[in-house]
């Protein structure tokens, strides 16, 4: 029997233990051993539940009973999960944990201290919530060099957007609506802003490149300034708006980015819709491979923990996961990154047309009738810098939205 | 340093020679030590290629040399790659494969014999070409348990598929460029009959059920019958026509099919176009996920293959690979599955549709304005086995196309 610990009974404790239970005797044969849940910890108590018999509310508990060689961390936020993390790795306890903040804070840290000490720290359900990409990055794609991934990484903001694409509704309607729904939180900022996106692609770019990439470093853009009048001129084109975390290798040098970007139908990203999410990863033999599945709700995150949980299982006294280098990864100035944009100009088409070509080359013109002064028009390929400086030249840019090169 | 011996220079071989020399370095770093291939077994010379200094003739060159603990099997076909894939996991070498009629026919028995010595039989490449799908159902569904697979399992049938769907083209006319494209071999029954993902699905629903499902117990139907005509319908129900390999754990009983399926633009199957396989899975606490990317090629196919060489070098004493047992699935007839069928039928509409409503109840008429003398409908959702006696008795059906709910 092995003993485990999970730290923080809300949403995603409540759904480790359920999956725990639910599949007991087909997680017990895949483990090779019976998992049994010792002790739960959380401040609060749960009179009436029959997990209240495993509650307990001092850390340390847990952290002295050589017994637990397995800690849950679905805490969240950096303190005290990073104290405690780090207290269990060095105690020789395996960890894993859905925290994508403190896997991408301190991943590198902690994933060498279990190296070091032949357990692990796992993070399946940091990114993509219950989708396979964590473990396919690690131990499926190694005969590849990654040199993209791309990921729809964030639920709350991709049901937004399919919500605004298909009804023609506004931003702060639909945002409203995933609030009361409880799909955005009360302060939706990390969603809405990207921060959220910003981490889980920061951690997908350590992994598949090998070293740190800071996510301070990460240009980031939210969906925030999207409108429905973006999504009639999206859908005379045929694309999606999708808020995107990618980064890619370009020559020797990395970039990152998250941002609101127009997809083609072709792109396999186009018709992933809701709440689902998927990651599109590029690889110099293999081609183009994408993950698809839910990337949140309690019992999908739930279920990417707890095969963390069997993985550790398996391999109690033998480090299974590809470290990173907590050496830093430079990413370079997204001003020398390449694509083209869709741009919103304010004015005549027909007054503007000539100025517009001068400017920016051969452009393809989009006008929807009901959008009066104002017109669009999608660019030809070029970098971020150049862009900005011929938007400045032009003048009466409304709004611009990257366009993804597949 | 790790010897390994590939038997088979054809695509696949000449493909995993190349994605080790194209990255070497990184597949030596993940696989812990330098992988170097001593051996290529092959009825041909290849004189003036550098490959030819490894070129042996006798298999048991390879057999007996205790140096080469890792053996590539990428000759297809069962035998003799049976034979000795057998030979060398009882001298206590480890094999990977593409072979997915191999693996289908005595995948049980391989990765028997394997687990006894700790040694290791790995298949990824088996189904979905480059798609990780085989070690994801090993090591990251673990938490679940799987009730449903559907797969895009078939390149050269879902290029014909797609082209059908996009240009109004005739089955001959398509699958003609096919073989020209040297998408489809000359005798394409293989492909176009459904074998080959027949075999596939039989491969992923023994792992994932974890007893053997022997293919040749699975109701095939390819897509010899699909034309132009039923694209028209399908265009109008705005659904797209896939072929699909498909199991289901209907209560305590399995079934197993493979054949066209309407699909709906919900589902995340209806959006794999061309060449590209897809695997949809359905856990029980995950909810849906799916698995895209190249399913054929050199380069995709002998990335998966390269990916179970490092795995095996990785574990070259340890047992990786849950096992299935031989003992044998017994699947149920599909006469009792259910689902909702896409029927054309002759005859007038006008005349007809009270006789239809009689005999399927309330079903959904489709009309094709240029196809005369003709109409369709789809039903409710009923067994396979009321749907054929109802059509015995409509009497007027031209074809029907299954349609799949998700």
């Amino acid at each position: 029997m092995i003993h485990i610990a999970v730290l923080g009974y809300g949403t995603v404790g409540s759904g480790v233990v359920e999956v725990i239970n639910t599949n007991h005797s087909s997680i017990n044969k895949k483990a090779g051993e019976e998992i049994n849940i010792k002790y739960v910890l959380d401040l609060r108590d749960f009179e009436g539940d029959p997990i209240q018999e495993k509650i307990v509310h001092d850390f340390n508990i847990i952290l002295n009973d050589p017994e637990v060689k397995i800690v849950v961390e679905v805490m969240g936020g950096l303190e005290p999960a990073y104290t405690y993390t780090k207290q269990c790795l060095l105690a020789g306890k395996s960890v894993c944990t859905s925290n994508k903040e403190l896997v991408a804070k301190h991943g590198a840290e902690l994933l060498e201290l279990a190296k070091e000490r032949n357990i692990n720290y796992l993070f399946e359900a940091s990114c993509g919530g219950g989708i396979p990409i964590i473990r396919p990055l690690n131990s499926s794609l190694t005969a590849d060099e990654i040199d993209e991934i791309a990921g729809i990484l964030n639920g709350t903001t991709n049901y937004m957007l399919t919500k605004m694409a298909t009804e023609g509704r506004e931003y702060d309607d639909v945002l409203k609506e995933a609030q009361e729904k409880g799909y955005a939180e009360r302060n939706p900022a990390a969603d809405v802003e990207g921060y959220d996106a910003c981490r889980k692609i920061a951690i997908l770019s350590s992994l598949a490149f090998g070293r740190q990439v800071d996510f301070e470093d990460i240009y980031t853009e939210g969906i925030t300034n999207i409108t429905a009048a973006d999504f009639k001129y999206a859908r005379e084109m045929g694309k999606a708006i999708k808020l995107l975390g990618f980064s890619k290798k370009a020559g020797e040098s990395f970039y990152a980015m998250v941002a609101p970007v127009l997809v083609d139908p072709t792109d396999p990203l186009y018709s992933v819709n809701g709440v689902f999410n998927a990651i599109f990863v590029h690889g110099n033999v293999l081609g183009d491979a994408m993950f698809y599945g839910r990337g949140a709700g309690k019992l999908p995150t739930a279920s990417a923990v707890v095969s963390d949980v069997i993985d550790e299982a398996k391999h109690l006294h033998r480090s299974i996961m590809a470290f990173w280098s907590s050496h830093k990864l430079e990413l370079t100035d997204i001003s020398n990154s390449q694509r083209s944009f869709f741009v919103r100009a304010a004015g005549s088409l027909e007054e503007e047309r000539a100025r517009v070509e001068e400017i920016f080359g051969s452009v393809h013109f989009i006008r929807i009738p009901e959008l009066e002064g104002e017109f669009g028009f999608t660019t030809g390929i070029m970098t971020e810098a150049e862009y900005a400086v011929r938007a400045e030249r032009l003048g009466s840019v409304i709004s611009r939205i990257r366009i993804r090169s597949i």
